[in-house]
């Protein structure tokens, strides 16, 4: 939905003003003192006079066209001001009225009232129960709460699933000395969603970051979507998503499913997707704010500049916390660094110029111009910031930062600019950023590395995310005939070998001696596994017997696994599981046991899940996680983000794996998945058995949605 | 050594004054303006007037006692002024001239000729390369750089071994509203020590909590004991440590050695010691502030109350990573809570009021007041703060946050302040804070949750550390005859079963018909292994022998372990390993593999590590630290923290190990590893097994400092 015509009015009525609230005031308030420059109409059903302005009794009343009504009446008013206005004309709105959805079943039945009213009337509705927003490039602000002055515009434009939050955002942006471009509250999204806003933020040209404050994605596909969009348009998404504690409510079966919480899968996804989530209000600004400054970053090789050692030590330990790295100076840097630091001052990186800066207000100036020229590094961090109280003669200061901001414009790399803490930019500082042209300044060491680390990442994932097929659910597929239930090994292996993936030979047999025959035909040793439907896990009830090396063992073993199973599963009609036979395969040894598991997620779909088998699961936890679709590069991504990666590449003597003849058959066996359509819950295989070269599936479980 | 006359002088004189010097100036202008009730002499060769007032050639001019002579001549005249005060009976000096031991080898003599000078003559030094110090409390600010302005007096002393991040600590806690009562920039420590600060902080009456930025730990059982004192007077220390990317530059052979980097001895000893380490500046000050605000949290049960649901479910994110427990309000609570908050909040821990607060506002107090009463919480979260700008009428805010003041005050659980995102206190809301009494505001619920989670856990740690050991290193001890090189496993088995400790039964033989009768006397299956010193580890050579199970194979056993041997270690005088024999001993079968070690760290002593053996130690480093000495419930604690403890618990079907059992045969090792002298290097038990109760070492080897 085009939300263009809903932030770029020209005339506003504000439905339900009167004194006596706060948001009617705060909505008049700033569309009058942040430069609207159309026309603003007060409507109550009393008349008379408003805040100082006459009212009209209706929309009707109202002389010229209007684009937007701002709707603050009654919950139970709410349609008839739309039915009103859509006989005018007037297809924007903004609705501030709460007690709708969030209120409870009567509130619901009102609000879809209200979405299905739009939609056969193709309204563009932001809210309701939402504070408006704060088109702050346009100087349209139908907001309807204070905004904390100066309202600074810029860049970064931010979308909120939290009105509450949004006083805080702006206010920790002006401390930053972070512009917006656009802010919106998005109150329940009946109608207009996040994803509508950010498609629009992604052709502003006002905005070059897009920061979120997201409780739930309620769309996956369109996110997906639009996400893809804004990596493409070169605009970074920085979202603070919350829920990581809740744990999932997953009903999959499959140990994949149970190992994984929702928000595992949505930070998957979100990664995948080229989104930087951070985790705090501070990161979420902080971050934008960087990424609207600097745009890409084109390395990981940082060169710190700074006048403390403590700050120095204080920065490397925080750089490798976020994988930068501080490479050694080159020589000449060295050398001509020499030339410039005092003598106790340490010619390395991270280079202290020591307090020195205090007496030679240049030094800090002169070691910067020496660094961003080192051919061994990306970007530059400087340690300084403006001062935070004007001095009495305050011409030294603008001549002193308008030199900086010179060296910094005129440096080869990117120069970031962090301050020791995380303090506000004064008034006064605001003035010096302005004056002289230097740069944003990183609030503190602290967020200030995570917000590099971030921007960092994001600039090398944007490239390999653009080169790879978006995380999204496909299209709906038909299921296979006969998908129901749970298909135990013999089905479940049969379906992927007859697709073409690695799987182990195996026959199934009714007989004794078609067993051993089988066995005969295969070589000892081998390996006899139960053949039935809802027995649960065949190691549990003893239907696995490995290592049978000779006919005698395996009529044995035979014998054994028949009598392990519950009568009624052998009795026709029987309700217990029902018994296929036994399946005879050849015993496999040496390798690292890997688990593949697909399970549908219920908002994004199908997800991979790859780890290595025993503790690695079981007690660590140790899977990655993608959304799929994957390729061959993602899965090879994946295997190296395992904690057990190691043991892959041979650690403990063991051969080393061939990691992309693994990923190459992983990402077969997650598009096979797919093929699956969309009854598949989870497929599982476990073990895929590796040995270097060799990948073969020695397990496998399918699990459909409808019940057997 | 005592500072209490360094801190308090009634008259100082600045030696080295000067027009010329922004540290002269400022020190004085210091002093003048943060009421220093005291004399100052100004001191300069040349006399006459300097800062617009007459100076002193000489220390031995001014008229009067000096209690403190502040030092900013050149480096090379340092001493002399030394000489010349001492003569006067000047004892105590702050030195802020650099170039002592941070600018080279002449720079270190200069400095050990005043550390020698100041010992002959017990003069208590602050510096060299130190600003000096600003004792708040005391109003006396002999500090060299500017102090931002208002200076905050409180309760939070402030020790650092920076003093370039002074001036951040000082402006950081002065937007969180944070006042210090001393803060000390404690240059080279030639003379006053970090230690020594801390010793006076823990007795200063003004001194609440003490807060540390450290660049090294010079003396660990120094640092140790003051810990201790601190702990015992209810002081917390709050320590920012750098240096964690530094990898250790052990020397240790052993593998537990080459696992563990010298910072992480540091994190377990600053635990072990109740030391509360944080990773910024920003968590340095706001978890003091909260410390001095709230003293000792009585639990992890929080009630946490607000007006917004976004910010509610971020907080529900961040106490999980805290691990704080949000635990659901009592039905008392609950149905109190009904009838205060509108219809659509939601009734829950956490609380979300609504935006409604913006219209009543006695709303949040009310709520505040039930939730305090909940019987099922120990403190309660408060996300609120005080306004950032003055109203045209303030009256309305103060009486606002008076009420709520009251209530805090008269809440029977804690009530700890947060603001949602991290903005200074602005003046306005300092002055509402002070004439209100409204309590300290935690800085946003970023670091708000790791400050409260922090203290938390410093409260709950507490009387625990208090019923433990310090970890200190201990006294000087000799070390056993013979303590030289390396003992392979059939001496350090034989030393560890000599004091005690269980440890598999072993023969040591030298021919093919002990072996055999070693082995029937033990019982089939037996082991083998090659009994040699400096052969490494005997595996790699083919030492081993498992799983022998009758007198055939323990003759080919023996004949090929002799024969792995090369033949230089059986050479009288040989230069190779000096071959013992071989070593019987019963095979033993199943249960879990523990690796312990103990390292001896060059700066804390003897260390202990514990981990699961294998993959757990090899591949994921998951191993647990501790400082000697250690009791059986350290050890039980330590085990519990290692991410492989369900294998311990009997994950995967094992018999779950006897916990209690197996930390008191750890805690035994230890304790008999401090016996054995400052010689010892290390002491590895590699395995240890462990079956249900039955705790047994497997394999060990004692490494001793002097080489063999």
């Amino acid at each position: 939905m085009s939300v263009e015509a809903l932030f770029n009015p020209r005339s506003i009525a504000l439905v339900g003003a009167t004194d006596k609230s706060g948001w009617s005031i705060s909505t008049l308030l700033n569309l009058r003192t942040h430069g609207f420059a159309g026309s603003v109409h007060l409507v109550n059903p009393r008349g008379g006079v408003v805040h100082g302005s006459p009212a009209f009794r209706s929309l009707t009343e109202i002389p010229e066209p209007v684009d937007l009504a701002y709707v603050m009446v009654p919950t139970t008013a709410v349609l008839g001001v739309l039915r009103e206005g859509t006989k005018l004309g007037i297809r924007c709105y903004v609705i501030l009225t709460a007690g709708f959805g969030e209120a409870g079943e009567e509130g619901a039945r009102l609000e879809s009232e209200i979405a299905a009213f739009a939609a056969e009337n193709s309204l563009v509705i932001l809210g309701p129960n939402g504070n408006g927003y704060i088109n702050a490039a346009a100087d349209v602000t139908p907001y309807g709460l204070p905004i904390p002055e100066p309202l600074l515009r810029g860049s970064v434009g931010v979308v909120l699933q939290s009105g509450a939050l949004a006083s805080s955002v702006l206010a920790f942006a002006q401390a930053r000395n972070v512009g917006i471009s656009l802010l919106t509250s998005m109150g329940n999204e009946s109608v207009v969603t996040v994803t509508d806003v950010i498609d629009y933020l992604v052709d502003d040209p006002a905005t070059k970051v897009v920061a979120l404050f997201l409780e739930t994605i309620r769309n996956p596909a369109e996110f997906a979507r639009v996400a893809r969009r804004a990596l493409e348009a070169g605009k970074p998404i920085v979202a603070l998503k919350i829920g990581r504690s809740k744990l999932a409510s997953h009903t999959a079966q499959a140990h994949t499913g149970a190992l994984v919480g929702d928000d595992d899968v949505i930070d998957a996804a979100l990664r995948q997707l080229g989104v930087i989530r951070v985790r705090s209000l501070e990161d979420l600004i902080i971050t934008a704010g960087l990424l609207a400054s600097t745009g890409p970053l084109p390395g990981r090789r940082v060169g710190v500049v700074t006048p403390s050692g403590g700050a120095s030590e204080i920065i490397a330990d925080r750089a490798e916390d976020e994988g930068l790295e501080l490479p050694p100076f080159a020589p000449e840097t060295v050398a001509r660094l020499a030339e410039i630091v005092p003598a106790f001052g340490n010619v390395a990186n991270p280079l202290d110029v020591t307090g020195y800066v205090l007496i030679d207000r240049t030094l800090l100036g002169r070691a910067l111009e020496v660094v961003t020229a080192d051919p061994e590094i990306d970007l530059v961090m400087l340690l300084s910031e403006p001062p935070r109280i004007a001095p009495p003669d305050p011409a030294p200061a603008f001549a002193l930062y308008s030199a900086s901001a010179r060296r910094i414009a005129e440096s080869p790399v990117p120069v970031v600019v962090v301050s020791n803490v995380l303090t506000d930019v004064t008034e006064f500082g605001r003035k010096v950023q302005q004056e002289t042209g230097f740069p944003y300044v990183v609030g503190g060491i602290e967020h200030g590395l995570h917000a590099i680390g971030a921007a960092v990442r994001w600039s090398e994932a944007r490239a390999r995310a653009l080169a790879r097929p978006p995380a999204v659910p496909g299209d709906p597929r038909p299921a296979p005939p006969g998908a129901t239930g749970v298909w135990a090994e013999h089905r479940a292996s049969a379906l992927l070998a007859a697709a073409g993936l690695p799987v182990v030979p195996s026959t199934l047999v009714s007989e004794e001696s078609e067993a051993v025959a089988a066995a005969e035909g295969f070589g000892y040793p081998v390996v006899l596994k139960i053949a039935a439907e809802g027995l649960g896990h065949k190691s549990d009830i003893g239907g696995v017997r490995l290592g049978l090396s000779g006919p005698e063992e395996v009529r044995e073993a035979f014998r054994a696994l028949i009598a392990a199973v519950p009568p009624a599963a052998t009795a026709a009609g029987g309700t217990g599981p029902a018994l296929a036979g036994v399946l005879v395969q050849p015993q496999r040894s040496g390798g690292v046991e890997l688990l593949v598991g697909l399970v549908r997620d219920p908002a994004w779909g199908l997800t991979l899940a790859v780890g290595l088998g025993g503790i690695w699961v079981e007690v660590l936890r140790d899977t990655a996680l993608r959304v799929l679709p994957v390729d061959t590069a993602e899965v090879r991504l994946a295997l190296s983000e395992l904690r057990g990666t190691a043991l892959l590449q041979g650690a403990r003597g063991g051969e080393p794996a061939d990691l992309d003849a693994v990923a190459e058959v992983v990402a077969r066996i997650a598009a096979f998945a797919e093929t699956l359509g969309d009854e598949l819950e989870s497929l599982e295989i476990n073990p895929l058995l590796v040995t270097g070269s060799r990948v073969e599936a020695l397990d496998a479980l399918v699990t459909w949605r409808t019940p057997g």
